[in-house]
């Protein structure tokens, strides 16, 4: 699919915020492709489509985890996890994108997982460090980004895991799993 | 077991250092204990006996956790928790003691685990809080300890999970579970 179609179909869905958000996750996710060797236009598609359904209807999305997908146990950690696994399902069955890779990079791509492609992390790191984010942390993940995308990623993990629990959040079990084992794989473990 | 019989067991297993440590453990469980409605002769126990495994050759442990106990996946954790399930194996085969939740109170008070009993949460605070302990922050557990147990557990909770991941220490999930529990506690939704 063309970038502007995609964009297009995309639009209604978000916030201006959020649009242009999407788009710095666009253009971050397609500078990763190219500097760590993925493909660039899978990236672009995962990028564009990966908050397809921030603003869908919340009870709708917790119905459809509980009868369509297999991750139920998200419902137990608030409902903000919701619109990244319902997203890739809403984005297959109603843009008609079926590139496995693409949707996975969609549904994980606010929790992480251990054993991600290189699809999956840029997608997982973009959303976090694209032009728009300010928070105190992003540049230091953006300058690991330049050079090594699992280091950005344990930083951008050890950051999140802190703010979290520092505000008393919960804490998805995946996302402390995806940290574990990139401090594994970090020291030679795996 | 009378007080000085069961430290007279417990101290040529330890350090100078540990054996001071588990008084401390002792007596701030024995006052934590008589605080909150907890038996404070069990307290006085499972602290005096919580560290029994600190020094046991790691090999033996590894040994005994994969034949005989039942929490396989903290072979994946590094060394440092072994000593809490196995010293409770030890305490049970060796010393003879037999208590369920003083066994518990030993074997968790490493990790601690939702669904803690009152007697587990006191010696899980207590390691944490005996006044030889001095890390930035344990003044503030201190005080919260002095009037809500569960509260102090969350501040001793968010304090370990940002310690472990800004160092980029593995995390036991079980711990997190703790945590995320705790959380759920305190907004009323458990």
């Amino acid at each position: 699919m063309e970038q502007s179609q995609a964009l297009k179909l995309v639009k209604p869905h978000l916030t201006e915020g959020r649009y242009r958000h999407t788009v710095g996750v666009m253009e971050t996710a397609m500078i990763l492709a190219e500097r760590f060797g993925e493909d660039s236009k899978k990236a672009e598609t995962a990028a564009i489509f990966h908050d397809y359904a921030k603003y869908r209807n919340k009870d709708e999305m917790r119905d459809l985890v509980k009868n369509k997908l297999s991750r139920k146990d998200i419902l137990d950690y608030g409902s903000e996890l919701l619109h990244a696994p319902c997203g890739a399902y809403y984005v297959e069955h109603e843009i008609g994108i079926t590139d496995q890779n693409v949707l996975n990079a969609i549904t994980y791509h606010t929790t992480g997982r251990p054993e991600m492609s290189g699809l999956e992390k840029i997608i997982f790191l973009a959303d976090y460090i694209e032009p728009n984010r300010t928070f105190p942390g992003v540049d230091e993940v953006r300058e690991l980004a330049t050079r090594n995308m699992d280091e950005a990623i344990i930083l951008m993990l050890q950051q999140t895991i802190a703010f979290l629990v520092k505000r008393r959040q919960l804490l998805y079990p995946l996302t402390l799993e995806t940290f574990n084992e990139s401090i594994r794989k970090q020291r030679g473990e795996n």
